[in-house]
């Protein structure tokens, strides 16, 4: 028997940032038939809530350093105000959603990093993901949305990157579905000139990608998410797909973005 | 058969705002065998947090007036900042958590709530409660905690009052457990003289609540808080317990503060 479909969608930072486009997007996941979870980023709310509470922020390597200050931040705005506006949305939408963090049901367990030069704070990398639990949930049509906020098991709450928690998510549901993980976002996919919205890679292989990557045609942000993403079809990830958040449908049906394959 | 008991366990703002009678509360919340729901209140960390942020809030007999900027803030520190900190600790402690507000899985519908004379804001009155979802997680063996904070199914969240949520859900239940509902903040109970703790009120009948209420030995804030508990018992809750947070399974014994009973 074939697998059934599960989409992992991940929605960036830049739409959840502009009240309009997250609403066009909202709309066209809610429409999206099938099984299907969302994983949501920050965008900039969290930056501007810790400026209005003068918590000064520090980002190394586009990473924020989490301090306890910070962590509270994250947590009131990832877990609260974006995750419950999102889910309130979905519900209007007649999508039977539920907003959780990695500490709801155990979702997501992660380890706190330790790093030898660098104190990232409170910042947790995914260590397991408790797929029983989500399938139970898709299993009674729940969509599950899910805040970059884990857990460490031990009482503390981690701000962990949503790329990889899509990721990570996309590859624990792979025996059980045939997973799409899709990162949605501002531009219509990988592009070769960031610049250029014409620029569009229709399919990126990994030999490609190293290509592109050697003549540094592949945008510095994007590499991360790349790696995740070829890290996940290695994994048993059925298909990978970057495009705009707005092209949704388009995006599930390979009419649209970049579709990355193994070879 | 006899019914398996249910507790369905508010614990009040005092308690919340104070880490170690928290934690306190919480190790007995977690110790207590069988199936339980806990409803947390906001405290005073929204009102601070307002203050930090230059929202003015308005109060009118105890209740917020709840604007579009203040529900932002209500969102943030009940759905995220204390709903997620509770769940981290709970998962520490080995109870399977989860934090839902009213729109997660469509838990709690809510109207807006219309006033001739005063304007509330975004403040719900519960219409609503999805008990089948509370079952589903129940029978999983997931403890369900809830933040004040609904929908109203038009995509829009509501401030409620964490009270009548926990009589709600505790009415909703009553057809399918013997429900405990458990109303636990920091006095030892229902007090005569609310400055004297050895004035507690063992147990209350209607009858005696309302000689009380004339006599005015109820203070003003027990009065809602009262009204909705013998409305519970109304509605088929077995027994309603009003008691100190710290002493929570000599509440569940019935060795300590105040029992409600229908005569």
């Amino acid at each position: 028997m074939p697998k059934d479909v599960l989409y992992v969608i991940k929605i960036g930072g830049n739409i959840i940032d502009d009240e309009q486009r997250l609403a066009v997007f909202l709309a066209s996941f809610a429409a999206l038939k099938g099984k299907k979870i969302l994983v949501h980023g920050g965008g900039k709310l969290a930056t501007k809530l810790a400026a209005d509470l003068n918590v000064p922020q520090q980002m190394v390597d586009g990473r924020r350093i989490t301090d306890a200050e910070t962590l509270k931040i994250i947590t009131m705005v990832y877990a609260g105000l974006i995750n419950k506006n999102i889910v309130a949305a979905l519900q209007m939408l007649g999508t039977n959603a539920i907003g959780l963090t990695g500490a709801d049901g155990d979702l997501i367990r992660s380890n706190k990093r330790t790093n030898a030069t660098i104190d990232y704070g409170f910042v947790g990398d995914v260590k397991k993901i408790n797929e029983r639990f989500l399938v139970s949930l898709l299993q009674d049509d729940i969509t599950v949305v899910v805040a970059p906020v884990t857990h460490d098991g031990q009482g503390s709450l981690l701000n962990t990157n949503a790329d990889t928690i899509a990721q990570e998510i996309a590859t624990a549901m792979a025996s059980q579905y045939a997973v799409d993980l899709i990162f949605s976002f501002e531009k219509r996919g990988v592009l070769t000139d960031v610049n250029d919205e014409n620029s569009l890679i229709p399919l990126l292989t990994r030999s490609l990608y190293e290509k592109y990557r050697e003549e540094q045609k592949i945008f510095a942000g994007m590499i991360p998410k790349l790696d995740n993403a070829f890290a996940a079809i290695s994994s048993g990830v059925h298909k990978v797909i970057i495009g705009q958040a707005e092209e949704l449908k388009a995006l599930t049906e390979g009419s649209t973005g970049t579709i990355l394959t193994h070879e």
